[in-house]
């Protein structure tokens, strides 16, 4: 196995250069996704690699971090159609194209109408925060079949006739993710490229919902982690000590070690909870069709628990570094504020609340999250 | 007395129109401080109505808040070298002009430098954070002479020969204060424009730094009056309820209201202690010359304990709101950010651990806060 | 009027004397309210005076804080069946007894039961939580008519014939306060001392229910400053400097300073809110008849508003004094934890979170709280 | 390998019974030390047993898991004068004694005395917290020798002539720990009960600190599990719903399923932090003698980051749960108040703050705690 670490400590480094300018500037991944597809990060096949590769992409640009954890969830939810064994063998294929995988899934919308036609389908329909779509090769879709009613998962060349944009994608956060809408128009569908029927009642199949949320906090606690290195950049190298603090450098001052302390402590037990929801979730996707409903569960309130503190933790730290490097700080041109504009809009995903509510009735009555678009 | 808080809520309601428009566009605020002097609210003399209407026009504006807010206070601190009733009869004129005042203090850059010259002295020097001062008529100054080391405050015209910018002003936040440098090249001081030397150990004269501390946690509070009311129509009219929560409309969402609590709560306490701050600052400022080290130590611990606490319910504020009002709300066109971007930078004014050691340090021993440029 | 601060403050020192062993032992608060009496301080009739004899009292000790608060506001509420003017004159004349009032009206029991008889009626049932009933000399309470459904508010001498304790109050906490359960048995009711019909829908008979609520505040913001005082004691006299910390005094240590001053910041604006909301029901009491629906709801809303924030503060400082006080501190002998324990029962008398859904609601769409035994 | 989690799940099972009456009684814990010698629970030699089975004890009776944690942990610092090998023997060996460890170590009092005699040493003084030592067998003891001012461990018979008691133990919280002082007269030790000089500078010693600080991360987390859990049972089976909460039963409050999330999420990040700080204390123990100064500054960082988040994390969890429970579980015949008065105690052996700026400066600077009593 090539050290992956290494590589995405590569690819991070020379992102994390122009990540406030390309952060200003707000244009589609296009040129991101190219050095993802020639660093190789892209076809890494191991899932513990997978989630350690996004955290050190992702604590220096959220934007990449969140494209590459989506293409892993992307290839990986296609499997979830299959056993184990034929899972990891397309798995291992897809990877290695060398291809960027997105997906069209937002649950809250209408859903996309298929029309059986000769030789499979026709797609039609509008989706909105298609993260990636815009920049992909390939996608996978779900979409209801206007006869049966059934639902269908798909993948669809990105560029396929009939694909296109719908809405941009502007936001305060999160701005490099090409997270926009989507539409379909008359979109063929050739049979070879259904995955299955999307049985909502499949413990296994009911894995992907989670896989975003599993995913999600692995972000958090990457964007967490990249805010405190480029604090602690700043507080050793430029801020100058309060002239109260009685010390000689910013780096000595009790109340900025304090905080580092009490940041970085939390931080390290957020990403502790990160990967073992993310251990828990290879566990059930290596469990195949064998996964019970309570492995299921236990495994969708390890992840919502990870979701519950990584929240808290990256929102409040990304505000906080502020007071560790000073008045300066702020100037535009660090654009230190992406850590948290990157945080409030990825947090939104879906409302806290309700994960934290998901935990503590599993906690409190053993009760199983129900199978839904976001548990 | 006119009505100054209807006045102010209407330039607030204009203001609030295009705050996200103008936050992006980042420009000077020549047009809103022409829109202060047009409004009337520049000539406001009475104390507590100032306070007012910072808060309103500060919530819908955090920029013209903060320029309003200093605009005040640096009419206030040149009546400092005068007695109470002096005091009253210069604000009184100064405000009838309709002039917009401003200031260049940073005390942590080098001081400017005073030559005397025939009639009066010529200035020298370079400061930065000089808020406002770029779009001022007027500017209170202070400096250092070049023969005793005295050190006098003086007015200025902004628009004199010699008076440059040193440095633009492009922050990630309060982007429309101009709070860049300015330079001062051989600059004109006529003796008439001289209020008098800085003396250190006077508490009168000492009230200007708390001043400003005073005027901060008003602005504080205002922002997340502001983020609060903005959020509040926000969730009214745009949030739908989440698919888990039971209700049909997202301001019966039970965590939403519950959210909405516990922030309209804390908002409310840190005005109430941002108020009686500015009250026991109205009192010390009229007991004029009579105004005692006990009364002045009084004073910068209520000042200190109003930053302490508005400091942390302004940023908690700014960024909570956004799980009131859900994901679509962090589209740029909104620029709901621009609330905690604009509390985050103002907060960093000064150090706030160093705020909490001096109310600590009050409580504990009766200590009094010394005078510094900060306290 | 008599300079009741002072008296407050001298029973004040003389309760603290013994909060600790008197904490120990447990029992009923014989002496505490025969000390109230030979003080005086059952007596002051002014309101604003008898919120700030609380908060001293209820600083040294939270017990007879609660049972003096109680006791104010057990004699103002027989005023609500009046005009104003008569509830003024009825106060004064009640307080010029020198009684100790309490009451029987946990709204989550049953209804207490009352028969009509010749010349007024009998009652009988049973009520927990009657704070002080044990040890008053009156009590107000409230019972259903079993003939009509109507519902009667009346008083009783707390030793009439039929009136006994049923149930034992051993809590961890306001262990002195008596509040244990009231066994009614075929007690008589004369007509006399009947107050009126408890009309549900009166928005001024609703005030007794906020007037609880606005008390507890008060009392929270009195155990917050006793815990305050009572560590700044012990950190000034016994504390030792850490041998890290590199000051020669516990009361320099900057830890230290910083948390007491967050700490006292935060009790400051929970003080100034409690005492904005005692002044509204003040207001809304004195509009007498012509009390409306708004004004009414305005004041619930402050009310509520200031038992959120006084809930969080009372009971995150009296766990965080412990740290500017030391290990040593947790010997029985001090009892520090009394605060706490204080704290967090009577905190707990209704559930916080309904109450900041109430001021959510309220800010959010205006919504009047309903009138219930708690809101 | 015996199932020591299901031996340790029925000795806790045992202690949860009547841990409120013991609690109350607050006597020496002899039949609680007998209890674990009885269930063979001192026995336990493999380190990661050891911790996974202080938790289950710890969560039902803190005092007994500070007991346990502290008996593995002086059989275990002993073994750090020998290399890897000897020290796993010698672990053995003591093991399968059955005897109960504890010692005498508080480093902020006076060093004993050491004076050399004919066959060892005589030693004298008093130490205050020697958690444990009244019902021990068998006591790890450093001293000072008189002669050469170096400093030895060693190993003493808690019953030895000359060991007494010297103030009682009477505390607020871990009140069966019998953490009072003990005095020394003129007690002989033998030669061969010494275990070394107490090579300040030594990675390998200086481990002794840092595995209190470790051992106490780990009761942290099991006061809050046993919070949690006892708080679970009570919402289930006693709690009545609120009023105004619209549902059935307790156990479906949408705020106390949020809340119950939210303090189990930070139970489980907690867990998980001091789980990896044992793990990583556990990689320096079986280092020996090859142990760097640097694995042992990673070691010391991460148990203080434990330190840190669980400190806050019991503190909060202990507070909150009442919240759970209601009004009712305040009565003294639950005692619930142990889990927080437990968790108060515990969390001060040593300021929280200085553990935060020590893992703030190993992560800014990469510095080195220094090696001290607590570090």
């Amino acid at each position: 196995m090539r050290d992956w670490l290494g590589v995405a400590a590569d690819v991070a480094e020379e992102l994390r250069g122009d990540a406030a300018e390309r952060d200003r500037r707000g244009e589609d991944p296009v040129a991101e996704v190219a050095a993802l597809k020639d660093s190789g990060l892209l076809t890494v096949a191991d899932w513990d690699a997978q989630r350690a590769v996004v955290r050190v992409v992702g604590a220096a640009d959220a934007n990449v971090g969140h494209l590459l954890g989506y293409h892993y969830l992307q290839v990986w939810r296609g499997g979830l159609f299959l056993d184990r064994d034929a899972a990891a063998a397309r798995s291992a294929e897809l990877h290695g194209q060398n291809l960027f995988w997105a997906g069209i899934s937002n649950p809250l919308d209408a859903a996309l109408q298929l029309t059986p036609v000769d030789g499979g389908y026709r797609v039609d329909g509008r989706k909105t925060f298609a993260t990636g779509a815009a920049v992909a090769d390939r996608l996978v879709v779900s979409a209801t079949r206007v006869d049966t009613g059934g639902k269908l998962t798909f993948t669809l060349d990105a560029r396929a006739e009939g694909v296109s944009r719908a809405g941009e994608w502007d936001n305060m956060g999160q701005r490099l993710t090409a997270s926009g809408g989507v539409q379909l128009t008359d979109v063929l569908v050739p049979e070879a490229q259904v995955l299955g029927p999307a049985d909502g009642t499949s413990p296994r199949l009911s894995l992907a919902a989670i896989g975003f949320q599993e995913a999600l906090s692995q972000l958090h606690v990457a964007i967490a982690e990249g805010a405190l290195a480029e604090a602690a950049r700043y507080t050793r190298e430029t801020t100058r000590p309060w002239f109260l603090s009685g010390v000689d450098s910013a780096a000595e001052d009790p109340y900025t070690l304090q905080t580092y302390g009490e940041l970085v402590a939390d931080v390290q037990a957020a990403g502790l909870l990160a990967d073992r929801a993310s251990a828990l979730l290879r566990d059930a996707s290596e469990a195949g069709t064998a996964l019970t409903a309570g492995q299921r569960a236990e495994t969708a309130a390890a992840i919502s628990s990870a979701k519950v503190v990584s929240t808290r933790v990256v929102n409040h730290t990304t505000a906080k570094v502020f007071e560790l490097c000073g008045a300066r700080a702020t100037a535009s041109k660090h654009a230190f504020d992406r850590f948290w504009r990157n945080a409030r809009t990825i947090t939104l995903h879906d409302p806290v609340a309700y994960k934290a509510r998901e935990v503590g009735a599993h906690f409190l009555t053993g009760q199983h999250a129900p199978f839904t678009g976001y548990s």
